[in-house]
């Protein structure tokens, strides 16, 4: 099992505290880095910066990620850059913070968090379950190999390259929500499929705020794009410690209107936990 | 036409400042009050308090909300409050803030946001159009007049009173979908109906920031509850400006579970327009 993306999203507190925030208004600063090789055409993935951001939070509080907002300022490229952590509200079970990302000048991204873990009370109503799929080995990845029908179609008619992203992601896509990869979008806002980390990195709370935002956007397959998504705001919320194994996600866009685009994820584990519930709140790609 | 909401959601800026806040780090400040009426059991109501903050943000900056994330800390009571909203950046169409909120020295909310109109770059896709609903008369509030089936019977077993809240909003549900009140969920955690002001209030992009909230949490159509469901943290998409008339709304909450709780809405206003989309994470009642 790799260390791949822990050591991608490692952070170093500088600020010479140990302790976990006490009260409002108390900081910890940490020195992080954008790592190479998990960007999009060299801005790194958003996810990828909300989970080094998450990893500094949980470090400052001592607790895993609740409900995680995050406002993208600044693309993050590759580099050093800085955290600052503030507590806000420091309850017995919750904690409240606002964490802020700096690059070479740059605030890159804005988070307003709660962190602790919910008390399981024992009720239980859920409208759905994780989305069927294929084994694994029987699923389509994100990007056409050489040789594979549709191979670097992936946004035709353009110079995209297959980002750098999906080589430490196992992504895996349920076999006919790859159309948009060859320019035969599916019809419908949706990407069902597996999550895993390439080199089988162990998921975690703060590996999920990644997996929120790990897939290529399901609007392309309602023929919008492919293009630039850019994400104005993401929400994450963690509700799980999810078990070992790829996760099972469903990506769709419900609400594309008025120059705005939403997009949802359920995360599911090999239990069929629900362990983390994200929307996102992005602008249409100018095609 | 009422001013009600416009009157309970009034702010005056106090630092001296009248310039919309021009880069990071500026601020501007506001003296507030919450207004005694817009509570359930004498706590103000969260979307109701959101909506002041949202006055606040949209004079702070000239611009209409477009992503808005409240962390709930403390619970607001009638009476004087003070915003602090202070930005983080200020681009050429969008504007992102935070935004506190304090009262008798506790902190209320933390809010950040990001402010501004997208551009309508003409694409379109929907999953979905608003719910099909009897006209508003036909429809059922949602506490039972002195009388009727079921009169006082919202929370059956405890000494809950009917919120003062409802006596400022015209909610309407379906039919079929008031069988919390009196004892009859009807097993799907969904509320559908129309929402107004009960003095015919215009209902603009702050408002929508309100209505996000207003209803009865539908996870009591689940069976779980009637009772206190404490917002961790509400997350509204403000999607376009709403066309006169009431609103078409549906709620519903699809996923309980590991104490965890999530509860969307979908806001449509009279020409059939997704005006504002919601999702809180909140906290199971303890029946």
């Amino acid at each position: 099992m790799g260390q791949g993306f822990e050591l991608a999203t490692a952070v170093t507190r500088v600020d010479g505290g140990t302790e976990p925030l006490a009260g409002p208004g108390d900081t910890a600063r940490f020195a992080t880095a954008v790592h190479d090789g998990w960007d999009i055409n060299g801005v790194a993935n958003g996810g990828y910066v909300l989970a080094i951001v998450g990893r500094a939070m949980a470090a400052a509080t001592g607790r895993p990620p609740l409900t995680v907002t995050c406002h993208f300022l600044h693309p993050a490229r590759p580099g050093d850059a800085e955290i600052v952590v503030e507590a806000v509200r420091v309850g017995a079970r919750l904690v409240t913070v606002t964490a802020s990302m700096r690059q070479a000048g740059h605030e890159l991204v804005r988070v307003l968090a709660t962190l602790g873990t919910a008390k399981d009370v024992g009720v239980r109503a859920m409208a759905a379950g994780p989305p069927e799929l294929p084994p694994f080995d029987q699923c389509v990845g994100p990007v056409a190999e050489a040789g594979e029908d549709g191979a670097g179609a992936w946004n035709p008619g353009t110079d995209f390259q297959p980002p750098p992203l999906f080589r430490q992601l196992g992504v895996r896509m349920r076999p006919g929500d790859e159309g948009f990869r060859d320019g035969r979008p599916s019809g419908t806002a949706e990407i069902a499929g597996w999550f895993s980390f390439g080199d089988e990195s162990p998921i975690d709370k703060i590996a999920l705020l990644l997996v929120a935002d790990a897939f290529p956007p399901p609007v392309f397959n309602a023929g919008i794009g492919p293009g630039w998504v850019p994400t104005v705001e993401l929400t994450v919320h963690v509700r799980a410690d999810p078990a070992p194994g790829p996760l099972r996600c469903r990506y769709h866009s419900d609400f594309v209107e008025a120059g705005v685009l939403s997009e949802d994820a359920e995360i599911w584990d090999s239990r069929g936990v629900l362990v983390a519930q994200s929307r996102q709140l992005a602008l249409p790609p100018r095609t």
